[in-house]
């Protein structure tokens, strides 16, 4: 493996405005993702994406954005290295292909699509203030909840670890 | 639109063991597919999609398997016009494009992210024994709720038709 | 393979208008494919596609249109089966693979670009009027060239037996 | 665009042996990519992609490979960010899409497909001992032609500025 580093995806929604408490939870997700010398995989656009990038970019850390356009420069600023796939929703495969890990903040539909591709694949998939599952009345423990956007990032990693 | 009918996806597990009252589910939903002269589209597979398309084809319905293999050969015995696309898990978002509704019965992973992807690009969804979702605590109603194949069917065609 | 008939792909410009002795060749390709008793597969829009869906339907045979775009309604009227895929031109790779042998006719970068990914993956390819390769000014044999329609259609059908 | 730098796409067989020019020829491209302060983009296997990359990082230029595989692990050693997309062949319209310019060196049928796709897509291709290209026996001009790896950077870099 090329990069030897951990690659992380952050998945949430794209609506830029909206949640001030979720874009901090995913700036500090971000950072600290940066901090434990992971690579940070998200979607490319704005709102949790943007936020995510731009707490790891704060700390230098390396950010993916797989793009659904047809265009680097829809790519959000905190983004380094931005590949326009022109594949549309389909592209969210890639986000979770190509990551060892996903942290998954806040969300609408796209992200509970991206959890269903991650959790298929057998990638760990960990929550903060996102999407709960059930089957029958009963939850399910799919996702590894978290209470904090470090809790998050620590859990990701080991759970990688553990599963290589 | 070439093929004026309305196409309705069947998503669900591809385990072909198990459950055989999802099966019979599934099978029924097929059937009512076919009756209300609608098209069958699913992954190709077997479990849920078997099913479906089992009970669409002995109605004479025309049923879609979008396959992420590279054969078309992969495809269940029921299966009249299958695509292998070879984009693996991506493939889920074309099941749900070219849908104009959806239908989950059941499922594991890969069902709850074509509900995701499904419900991003604004198409119904309907399930019969399928994932709860929830954020927050408070229950979603993202995804309509059915008692019985012969509703699900009833219902996902009466959402297309008010949703053009 | 549930349809156990052969899926031949029909590859050319999409510009409509201008050359009505490619259209024409188009037209009988298709007709040719429908009486041959196999399935026409193409990607779904105007030009040869049209012409040779048109030309396909002219004799009952089954047409499938696998589209770039996020709507059936992007299908030529002769389209029978219309997959969107939104895939934009990534689609192209999913045409070739669905198919068992590939017939270009005149055609544009598009469809250079499907006769390299045909090749690829290991599918005959025919073409009448369509690109002509050589390398280091020798001429590649790779596209098998046709003098008529009828010439095409019966030597892709002969090559796909001979290459299961 | 976030990083505001050029992305070159390095095209050609991945078919690791035979030919020690191209292999030369390929690795100088990649240097002289990283030399102009550009990014390349490959297809992240070995061959033509592995010498470029190889060249690139010897002078410290960033090397994306996007991977037909589900594992980033498929990569050469060269490539600095790699994405598994999973798609298989169907990846080769993310290479293209993502960069400015693309140059072509030696190349099989994989290499003719992402010639085609290129071009389609607008993107300026340059080529060195790869594909002639002709219709109706008069050769296109639609591949630049460069005599060396230094001229073929550079032709590049310049369609590029001509053609935002």
């Amino acid at each position: 493996m090329p990069d030897g580093r951990t690659f992380i995806a952050v998945i949430g929604t794209g609506a830029g405005s909206g949640d001030a408490q979720v874009a901090r939870i995913a700036e500090t997700v971000g950072r600290e993702i940066a901090k434990a010398g992971a690579v940070l995989v998200c979607g490319g656009l704005g709102g949790v994406m943007e936020a995510a990038c731009r707490g790891a970019s704060q700390q230098g850390g390396l950010t993916i954005g797989i793009l659904p356009t047809n265009s680097r420069e829809s790519a959000n600023p905190y983004v380094r290295v931005a590949i326009a796939t022109g594949l549309g929703e389909a592209r969210n495969a890639l986000i979770t292909r190509t990551s060892d890990a996903v942290i998954a903040i806040g969300g609408e539909f796209g992200t509970l699509s991206e959890i269903g591709l991650a959790l298929k694949m057998g990638k760990p998939v960990v929550g903060i203030e996102t999407w709960e599952l059930a089957k029958g009345g009963q939850p399910s423990s799919a996702i590894r909840r978290a209470g904090s956007a470090e809790e998050a990032v620590k859990v990701a990693i080991e759970l990688t670890s553990s599963n290589p």
